[in-house]
């Protein structure tokens, strides 16, 4: 909660940095249009970003008749925020400057089921290096961190993930947020998805409703709702891979359930299938795989598909035509402007979207699907860690805590932790 | 977008009025504890709210300590609003004042296939007689309508609603707004339901994330996220009525798809399956009840359940398992913390209400029912006016909005429209 007369001024000051932080070569007249302020309150609220050395001159926008009007842009460079995006078996890490562009990132195989001791230890190893060589003179003013399972956002605590054995409950946030002084926000890793592509695909910066469906080896869903992410009551909200689906009636899940839909439609079924349509002799293509390797993964059927493999492009259109049929129901339900395919299945291309666009098309209401597009995701790995960074760029310039961090009239350093802050509770 | 200098002043009013409007026995040191401003803005705001006519006084708080604080209330008899809630068979139409209360209400039946004109120019006639005998020296400051169908909710219009033979497109909010020169605002029936008991009942108070799902004629679903409706794109989220379902697989419905779900689990689908039982001889009951009134209506196998109809009952349940699968793949999607059922089919009680839960408990994932509470809806009819009514007061009282209405420094009357506003552009 802010302290007294600031609240008044911070709600115009974050107005104004927001309207200069998203748009490239704003003035103070377009200023004025956007936000909604009186010309000389923006002239004040800029005066005041610059003096706490977060906004700085960037040339002269042409004129519109009178005197040339300067063009305002954030100074970036002011700070540095990490991202880190931990998947089931491997993790991408990276440092971004204020405005979202990513200086450095690296990308190592890791497997999550080692633990939070094993996993952490490594990536504090990789941030040291990373803020060593590209960022030795600047603090770390925050950090985003994804995981592969559900998470109570407001605590940043996992919640039974169901493939990170030894992570229920772990203080990942504390662990950070005390080893950096910065403070540290930990969300599921298709919701980073999800606000990766809201943020850095061009095409979907105006849809205010988004659905980011990720389909590899577990199947989820991330969620946005007039332009921000919906997380459920418990976090887990599109938590999809176990949903019932009739054709899964006599398959049993990993989770112990029967008739899950990631059972039938996970990358471990189609490997599955896969490889007893190998075994089978149905397919001559996969036989040569699973024969020449011993083993025979989801990646491959799409490599028999590619080569004109009719059983293994079959697999791969059933395996669209079940996730297009629960998201036909899902697209009713919520009525998205834009579909975002991602995870492994966006490599099999058409042999899968197709299916999925066709199911999706087919059984949703009309009205959902008449201005509906659907995309295979343009981010790929890259987008989990841009949803990193731009989580904590989201949260630190949110209006309330702007006023903790952005003290009257004097330059900004870092923000500073707020009591209890490290302790786990950043929001 | 408002004028110069007020902005500023405009959010901390906002927030001011929002804090006494919401919450009972407001004084001035605890609206600058929660709305986060100092003492001197807070008293400043309270007087030019108090100028305004909007805030008065409502006694003497206790003392803490020192002097005792005055208690600030809304001066809800400062204006009205009209809320009509419109059925496929009958509509409400209320007065209420600027908290919230309904002052007078009257149902009536209708057809909504007689078409926007007979419907609308009955709604005109019951609002004006209201206005006259309760409401006679005071003006609409705006009008809230629902509506049995999909509505754009920018512009007002319903699209393509499937049981409205004649409304697609019609400005209901021109036709209004410009009738009483008041701001206008269309939404769908579900929606407004869902926002009625988000807003009185107690129990849904506290849940940002709900979903309510009305199982009567059609089936439909209100969603709300993080405290506000979700609307969707194209204004048709929540319209489940038509997503598919294994066991409907060789039912064709009235939308013309085989495999939706109101065609083997909504009202008609209840009242067919009940006379067949009736006359085959499955239920004795029903067969009776068929040969004294010549007809079986879905609530009629309700009767027959409860007068302990086995064929009935299983009738019932299945309508419910069938309902609680689907409700389930959405509760795993969305982790709403509370799921109202209405609609008619509150009325069968436990018979159907069981088995939803039982289906939705069994097959959500673990995590999204671990704190779920689901509940028949509280408001009954009443929610969907109690729905409108609020529509209206959130948006006459959303920041933007009171800048436009409550200019410096002079006492508010009811808010003007601005330019195009009657033209139906009242966001």
């Amino acid at each position: 909660m802010a302290g007294s007369v600031p609240a008044d001024r911070i709600d115009s000051l974050a107005a104004v940095l927001g309207a200069i932080r998203t748009h490239r070569g704003m003035t103070q007249p377009l200023l004025t249009q956007r936000v909604g302020l009186g010309r000389s309150v923006v002239a004040a609220r800029v005066v005041e970003l610059e003096t706490a050395g977060l906004v700085v001159n960037a040339g002269m926008a042409p004129s519109t008749g009178g005197r040339q009007p300067r063009q305002l842009r954030l100074r970036a460079e002011a700070g540095v925020v990490a991202g880190i995006s931990i998947g089931a078996t491997g993790m991408e890490i990276g440092l971004a400057d204020l405005s979202g562009q990513v200086i450095a990132h690296v990308a190592e195989q890791i497997d999550v089921a080692d633990g939070p001791e094993a996993v952490l230890g490594r990536v504090e190893v990789l941030v040291d290096a990373q803020l060593c060589e590209y960022a030795a003179d600047q603090e770390v003013w925050g950090l985003g961190v994804g995981v592969p399972g559900p998470v109570e956002f407001a605590s940043g605590l996992p919640v039974a993930p169901p493939i990170m054995p030894g992570w229920d409950g772990y203080p990942i946030r504390e662990r950070f947020s005390r080893r950096w002084s910065a403070p540290t926000w930990v969300d599921n890793d298709v919701n980073l998805l999800a606000l990766g592509e809201l943020r850095t695909n061009p095409g979907a910066a105006d849809a205010q409703d988004l659905l980011y469906v990720k389909i590899g080896t577990g199947i989820g869903a991330g969620l946005v709702s007039g332009g921000r992410l919906h997380r459920g009551s418990n976090g887990c909200a599109g938590d999809i891979g176990h949903v019932a689906v009739a054709e899964a009636e006599n398959v049993i899940c990993r989770c112990g359930n029967a008739g899950c839909l990631e059972a039938v439609a996970g990358g471990a079924a189609l490997a599955r299938e896969g490889r007893r349509l190998a075994e089978t002799g149905a397919s001559l293509v996969m036989a040569d795989i699973l024969a020449s390797t011993g083993r025979l993964t989801a990646a491959d059927v799409t490599v028999a598909a590619d080569r004109g493999d009719a059983a293994a492009r079959a697999l791969l259109a059933r395996t669209g035509r079940l996730v297009g049929t629960t998201l036909a129901t899902l697209v009713s339900f919520y009525n998205p402007a834009l579909v975002v395919l991602g995870g492994g299945v966006v490599n099999a291309g058409d042999h899968v979207l197709a299916a999925i666009r066709e199911s999706v098309y087919r059984r949703s209401l009309p009205l959902a699907t008449r201005t509906l597009r659907s995309e295979p995701a343009s981010g790929g790995e890259a987008a989990s860690l841009a949803g990193a960074v731009h989580l904590v760029l989201d949260e630190l310039f949110e209006p309330r805590r702007l006023a903790r961090w952005l003290p009257s009239g004097s330059p900004a350093g870092r923000p500073e932790l707020a009591a209890g802050e490290a302790a786990g509770s950043a929001t």
